[in-house]
């Protein structure tokens, strides 16, 4: 996988490309990156990428032109057709499914805004995805481009080793993990529950279980409604409510 | 306000500290940082800050000392009490409104795990919140980390020049922003709608509003459920639901 990011602040987000997970995986070769200042393609002989919006109002929409020339520039001599993607608030939530689909992508490229709107022929003309990380409003689409980035390339092969992907298991169950415990058993008087120190490894899974259950339960009862949830667990769920009352 | 971000990767995250509105805003004083690597503070001979879970299975938890004892050290000579904030799946998504109670604060302290889970004592007895910046899973909390501070600093008194801040308006309504424009006026024969270059405000105003409703109804309908339309409004709706069929 190749990915271009298209970006006025390409310091901001150098560090976090040289960083852990990231930083592994490109010297691996398990992906390679391109961070691209699209003023660079301005053909404005101020260097300007932003312009008043038609009809008047606050704030500057990023022109076409250099936008467009950066993208045709990263994607000229490649044969794949790549994912164009636009971060904004407009755009469709971001979730793991959508993490596992652009994880089989040749070729991503993120185009990240900064304080200003796009001017609607990106959108229509040259995108082919808009995604929004979340529902609060940030001061451009960088961190939601590594945002998006980390969550896609933990998930190529060979990326993740075996100490970095367990935590993932219990998420793709689609319940929140239980509580974990380490080392010390007694910390400031603070110790850990019997059950995992009783090497009883049913009593340990069904305990596990159902701390799963009764954390989904009280954090976000519309992750419970999503499942498929078997008859054992659904008798779990009615005696956490029961006790609730 | 002073930021304390507690992490195994400061140089991952200082780049965004150094970039853009973050910067200005500490250079003029608007907000204080520090980023603390919490193996500094591991009373483990190997600077350990990891070990395994009791009652067995996969993956690294990180133990409670080093936690513990960053926190107190970067609280100790403060007088405001601090929220201590957690970045993990299982935490509150994170929105807006969440952001404006944040921005309210004295002294945040972030603590991002990485790969691993977190000592359950942790979070029953040194956190305040826990924050999730979305469903997708993530190495590690960095990212979210950056991704509330960024939202939560850009609230500051005196942060935003008009320039800046001028996107916000239209997130704040609850709706999506209507289409941008801006010069040229034709790129590559794509032309912009001639109601934004007929000058008539008046008309301006309503196709822009139009436009809003329609995006937001085909996008995310769930948030005009959430919205107080007006009369006037819920007729556009209508209108455009009805185009639909």
């Amino acid at each position: 996988m190749h990915i271009d990011v298209l970006t006025l602040f390409p310091d901001m987000i150098s560090g976090i490309f040289n960083s852990s997970i990231l930083k592994k995986a490109s010297d691996n070769d398990k992906f390679s990156y391109n961070l691209v200042n699209f003023r660079d393609y301005t053909e404005n002989k101020h260097k300007k990428v932003d312009d008043y919006p038609y009809g008047g109002g606050a704030g500057m929409v990023l022109t076409p032109q250099p936008v467009f020339d950066a993208v045709e520039a990263v994607t000229k001599e490649k044969k794949t057709k790549p994912r164009v993607i636009l971060m904004c608030p407009q755009g469709e939530p971001y979730n793991q499914k959508k993490a596992e689909e652009l994880a089989g992508e040749d070729h991503l490229i993120f185009i990240c805004g900064h304080y200003e709107g796009y001017d609607e022929r990106i959108r229509e003309n040259l995108v082919t995805d808009e995604i929004s990380i979340g529902d609060y409003v940030l001061t451009g689409g960088e961190l939601g481009a590594m945002v998006v980035i980390d969550s896609v390339v933990r998930l190529l092969p060979d990326v993740l080793g075996n100490k970095e992907s367990a935590p993932e298991d219990s998420f793709s169950t689609g319940l929140l993990e239980h509580p974990h415990y380490t080392r010390p058993a007694d910390f400031r008087g603070l110790t850990v529950p019997d059950v995992l120190m009783s090497g009883d490894h049913a009593k340990i899974e069904a305990w596990r279980k159902r701390e799963s259950l009764k954390r989904t339960y009280e954090r976000r009862k519309e992750l419970l409604r999503e499942q498929n949830l078997s008859d054992e667990d659904i008798k779990i769920v009615n005696e956490i409510k029961n006790k609730d009352k």
